[in-house]
């Protein structure tokens, strides 16, 4: 038996992960979940707009986990909610339409692990019926789903939980730590790409290129992008001083 | 992504596992149990002395998987419940006295994916409170545990069984037909094993080898190796024809 697994791990690598449940709908299930994450070591629960919150069910199911339940951050939009993230990863039970290929969630946890050493990560669960919403994948950086049995793929929302949080934690644990590599450069964070996006938004309504009353999917596509391109800080800035180079008074069209 | 992750694996392996329950308290948490395998494909739960069962609150949480739930088999001993199986896994949160060293739950599913070709496999887990006690064990052939977080190892339950059977599950789906070997041996299964043992322990007594009123530990300590070992049909024939050869009358101390 290899005596790492149950030896605590790096306690950096373990705090730098959040736990996101959006749109919860089940207080038991937050308890439940609380639960889940602590016995694999991870404390972080961040709750967006949770229809009932704080509960005395989710304490009941929280059993020995009322530590986790009292940290509970509330947050009013996931884009809030992935506030300091270099990596957000969605989970969804099924093939989304426009979205890329999903990765299973053991790779999914390997990258994350790997990552985790660069900043915060947050893994991100939707509503216990409905799943993450197309606009809420958007904002996260990566998509995995549970290998489930095709004919009958619904977990229990603490269920999913408590898998991704033990892949993670065994993917973390089987990371040595990241050697520093001079020079690297640091991941842009999800507000910087927020940022990044707001601008080039900006900057295509006030070139003419974006009908502001019409804006298609265009904003959506460049999120999906640059979401998942892992991009650096020092690339935000310089797309971002190129950004502020083309604005040309002239070019405004719709205005 | 591996498609292969998605697709149902060889229907034979995944019927040729059962999920044991051993005298659980909440029925809510068997129809949670039931839920969780579902969604990893298996289907066939058996309960060794229920709290509470049949129960509404099984129904209840065992939300679409009320057709593993119409299939439990109840029983009134362990033993009872792993009659015909080759290989049966007792998951334990903690490491006992006298037990051997415990495999991680992931290396454990992995000796049963490969052996499940072979016969049938049961995944077994204790009481919510006090898991598997040692005579429960004892009548395992392999013990695991799942690597959570030393501070606070309380899975729920279900969490547990759901987790296992995720491993099993890609276990499974990881394993290639197994090759027939000419000649290869049938593994015995745990009737056979059961009354090996029996027939051990009644020729000790006879030879004065055992007091019976005086036990000890002999019997459980054969039970550990011979449960371990993985005995073959014909061994087990072999043994028992050796131990019928010893029957001397003449021996018979303590009667």
């Amino acid at each position: 038996m290899n005596s790492k697994l149950s030896a605590p791990p790096v306690p950096e690598t373990m705090q730098c992960v959040r736990v996101v449940l959006s749109q919860t709908s089940h207080p038991g299930n937050i308890g439940a979940a609380a639960r889940a994450m602590k016995t694999m070591g991870f404390s972080r629960l961040v709750l967006v707009n949770p229809r009932t919150f704080p509960d005395p069910q989710a304490v009941a199911m929280a059993a020995g986990a009322d530590d986790v339940l009292g940290g509970v951050r509330i947050c009013h939009s996931l884009g809030e909610a992935l506030s300091g993230t270099v990596l957000a990863l969605a989970m969804t039970a099924r093939r989304r339409e426009l979205a890329t290929e999903p990765a299973w969630a053991r790779d999914a946890a390997g990258e994350c692990a790997t990552i985790a050493a660069q900043g915060e990560i947050a893994l991100v669960f939707g509503n216990e019926t409905s799943g993450l919403s197309n606009a809420e994948l958007a904002l996260c950086n990566r998509w995995a789903m549970i290998p489930a049995n095709p004919a009958y793929t619904s977990l229990n929302l603490a269920a999913a939980v408590q898998l991704v949080c033990y892949e993670l934690r065994l993917a973390l644990l089987a990371v040595p730590p990241a050697p520093t590599i001079p020079g690297a450069g640091l991941l842009a964070t999800h507000d910087q790409i927020d940022r990044l996006i707001d601008h080039f938004e900006q900057a295509a309504v006030e070139s003419g290129f974006l009908d502001p009353e019409k804006p298609g999917r265009l904003i959506l596509r460049l999120r999906r992008f640059f979401s998942r391109a892992g991009l650096e800080q020092e690339e935000v800035s310089i797309l971002r001083g190129l950004l502020s180079s083309f604005k040309t008074p002239t070019s405004k069209r719709y205005r």
